[in-house]
């Protein structure tokens, strides 16, 4: 089981350090008293400065409509040490139980928006939606990032990288470049 | 230096396979009877079915300026044997040079699109833009996959997932939750 992280502030101009390599996140949300996790695969960095992050919430998922009255939410990220949770976290429906007590996950408040942290995740991004044009077409949100936290250490956690049919490959093994890299491309 | 990859037709509805772990892509365009190359990292899946790609190309990249016009483009995704071509494409601006003939890339007929296939990538995939809504606000184009290639083995092939900074991490280890996963999850 994971332990809970303890975390620094991380400016949010940078999210893309976490979020840019593509892992499975978990979603937070909180609307009317309840709360809520969802897996989520489909998100991209748009913008560092406003920090914005672009995420498929299909309007099926309970989170859907969470996130789209409150206007809020947390981008968390899992280590493989909770790949388990992930993928039970995934067959669960919103609303069936309180999916932090169901899986031992602990909610910590957030600074600046209303939807819990999970503490065992390595890093909480607190998502406000910033665009929501593409919300009834394509199910796409555009957060800002308005506060991120992340544990100091390790460096480069493992993370889960989903591909479909209950595989995820797994990124931790690094490779710098930075010697070979022009100044103003880094 | 990676060799020319062997590809089989792939369905267009599961690119996700490929693009839902976030690596490194390199894009490949053609316009007016030039090619270019670009390196991406900010992209999402957004649909199976029409296979709808979401992808922040700045407006500097001159690869922006030939998507739009044309209206097509080629993702390709390179493996852990390209990692040196992915960054000296990251630091050459288009027009400069010919990136095919310089970094010693094969460009490759499409089957559905003008651009061409870079034939060392493990996957291409063929794409037309779908929607532009967001192109002129966020630089985000919605594109169709049209057509995909992939090369039948390694089925796991080393992927680059960029973090900034000049580094990489290297995805190609993989996990199986198959049995743990509800089938309607799947």
């Amino acid at each position: 089981m994971a332990k809970l992280q303890t975390k620094r502030d991380f400016p949010v101009s940078n999210a893309r350090r976490y979020l840019e390599p593509g892992p499975i996140v978990l979603v937070s949300s909180a609307w009317q008293g309840r709360t809520n996790i969802m897996t989520m695969g489909w998100h991209t960095v748009l913008e560092f400065s406003p920090s914005l992050i672009g995420c498929m919430i299909w309007e099926g998922n309970h989170s859907h409509e969470m996130i789209r009255e409150s206007g809020q939410c947390v981008i968390n990220l899992p280590t493989t040490a909770l790949t388990d949770t992930v993928v039970r976290i995934g067959n669960t429906k919103g609303y069936e139980v309180d999916k932090f007590a169901h899986f031992g996950l602990t909610a910590e408040k957030a600074a600046k928006v209303g939807a819990p942290l999970i503490g065992e995740c390595h890093a909480n991004f607190e998502c406000r939606i910033h665009d929501d044009a593409l919300v009834a077409r394509y199910n796409f949100f555009i957060f800002e990032v308005v506060k991120a936290h992340v544990a100091p250490s390790p460096k480069h956690p493992e993370t889960l990288h989903y591909t479909g049919d209950g595989v995820f490959m797994v990124a931790g093994k690094i490779i710098s470049r930075r010697a070979k890299f022009k100044p103003e491309m880094l």
